[in-house]
């Protein structure tokens, strides 16, 4: 097998973008992913997407975008793992060098959410839960998120208050993204006085519905560097899943895919969460990022909200989180999250995080997670020296 | 590269299944593949599938289809390219296992257009055209395969009746496949006679709209005789796209990006036309099958449909096609057709095709086409010694 480096990004600001439809998105990410790579063409394309049928009446996105970049000939394909598309994508597209069969890939990830076509987006997104067993009961993912906080707390004895730093955190590192949705502060206060939308969940708790693209160029590491004067080293990658419907789980709070796809990316790394510098997780909700952590070993069971607390989550802190601002302040656009946090972990692996550079960062890892958890990749990531 | 190979095969009726769920669809072919291959559980699950947001109201199919299999921790996400799906899946299941990543690999199509949850079929299918600048102006796949026949008879001086032998072939040879949806033979009166749906395209010119599952199970080729007594090759594997709108292509009728695919996947098996036993096409339309007979190097441009005059199509033919009844008999469940044209290479590489087996079947060839040829992906196989 092949390692697999990353030697060029690009991503469009995250935003409601009424002007912009979902090729043009795509398109612009990926332009500016091939002309930081300084290459013109790649032998082939994987676009991480979820809903574009459903909300633009478009699918077919790897022809889509192949056309778009008047690359005729073109192997290309989109890749749906709900939420986690993006990193479903960028999975096939390691692999599709791995196996030799290509040289050159180029991952997007894109979502247009507003701006609807048929669909209502909310029942879109409902998609990724188990449409006979769960959605037929009138669940949305803020519901299905309001049970799993509300079970959380009652377990373990958190207030709703103790989760105010990971939200705070997302939004203080916004402020300095310029592609993030919301660049701008939440107190801990403000997060207390927000309006209830699924009790516990209240408005900073959930990300919010959004528009963008992100897109990575990757290439055999073997010749990353003649490429690339800052290639990142793809060094661990797995995907798991676990059963759709939260009421199948035999212990709803475990996430145990994401315990598993850990457990992979880091055997394959050959590292360890204590060698992690920082961690991209999924704060699609609020209640998502203390299950991430416990389950990728940071904390203990029921106890991953005391590294908020103790804002052990900051770019000082043991393990810091979202670092330009995560899923809750910079946006997610679902089928182009796992993509943007890619970017977002090779800037910080470049060291152009700028404020929010986390200090000598060298391994990262970023994890996209599909509806209530059925599917949960992992990567790490590596400077290469 | 590790070489790939199909060790179990399994398969639903293609029927308009109003009592089974996509779900149940993909269940039933997958657990048929798994039997077939003895063993029952694998690395990775990767499903091809196009319209299930839309139709069914269910995405997320990877998670879905390793949940009902009980096959908690398992790699799985959902393939899309369109009508090409099931062989896009197939692709990424070829790359992840050749790139050493995983090793026993479930690859299943699936597709469910009754019985809709939102979308009429017909719009959700057109999906697969350019919605901006093909859609919106009232196309679906009908009429462009209207247009694309129409300039095909003006450019060629053909006639409608010229095409016959293209359906009477396939119905003939569904006959004798029972998972075939239509297993009646149609006469070239009855094709002659047929209404009109979108001239000069007849009721018997166009596939049905149908529920139907297949699935396959790969391994790594050095090790699948251990696990089979008839294991198949994956020779060859080609993905190619061109414009996604008809009318942004320089010549419409030479369906450029099959005659890239085709040539790439010839390339990778060290194989020519020549060397081909049959070739399961994508007849969702009858002139696709002349365009694709065309573009595959078996006839000149413009000459493809001399070789369903000639029946060199047929069983007994020069280049036998549809030796199961193809889409047009055997049906297109969009997102599983490509994995339907596999298990029937399989068989008939096996010698198990029965009354439609074609003498000393030793390498056959598939070809699944998205849209109106946007997409074309090809593989080749063969009976491993």
């Amino acid at each position: 097998m092949r390692d697999v480096a990353i030697i060029g990004i690009g991503q469009t600001p995250v935003s409601e973008h009424w002007d912009a439809s979902i090729r043009a998105l795509a398109l612009e990410a990926a332009l500016k992913a091939l002309q930081s790579a300084n290459i013109d063409k790649v032998d082939a394309i994987y676009v991480g997407n979820m809903i574009s049928g459903e909300v633009t009446g478009q699918e077919h996105l790897g022809a889509l975008l192949a056309d778009a970049l008047a690359l005729d000939g073109v192997e290309a394909m989109k890749i749906e793992a709900a939420c986690a598309s993006g990193s479903a994508a960028l999975r096939v597209g390691m692999m599709a060098i791995a196996s030799g069969m290509n040289d050159l890939v180029l991952v997007a990830g894109v979502e247009k959410m507003t701006d609807t076509h048929g669909q209502d987006t909310t029942a879109a997104l409902a998609m990724a839960a188990d449409a006979e067993y769960e959605v037929s009961q009138g669940v949305t993912f803020v519901t299905l998120n309001a049970l799993l906080m509300r079970r959380y707390m009652y377990e373990y004895g958190w207030k709703r208050r103790d989760f105010a730093n990971f939200v705070v955190n997302a939004h203080a590192n916004g402020v300095h993204n310029p592609y993030a949705m919301f660049q701008r502060p939440i107190s801990a206060e403000l997060y207390a006085n927000s309006p209830t939308i699924a009790d516990p969940v209240g408005l900073f708790d959930a990300s919010p519905i959004c528009d963008g693209a992100a897109a990575v160029v990757l290439a055999p590491a073997e010749y990353a560097r003649s490429l690339s004067p800052a290639p990142v080293l793809i060094k661990g990658s797995a995907v798991a899943t676990m059963p759709i419907a939260v009421h199948s789980r035999h212990d709803p709070l475990a996430l145990q895919a994401a315990r598993v796809s850990g457990q992979r990316a880091y055997q394959m790394a050959g590292v360890g969460p204590e060698d992690l510098d920082f961690f991209e997780l999924h704060d699609a909700f609020t209640i998502m990022s203390a299950l991430s952590l416990e389950a990728a070993g940071f904390a203990e069971r029921g106890q991953g909200v005391r590294l908020a607390i103790e804002n052990e989550i900051g770019l000082e802190g043991r393990i810091p989180v979202a670092t330009l601002g995560g899923l809750k302040s910079r946006g997610h656009p679902v089928g182009a999250t796992g993509i943007y946090q890619v970017v977002e972990a090779v800037l910080q692996l470049r060291g152009l995080a700028g404020h929010n550079q986390v200090t000598n960062a060298r391994l990262g890892m970023t994890q996209n997670i599909g509806g209530s958890g059925a599917t949960i990749i992992t990567h790490i990531f590596e400077a290469m020296e």
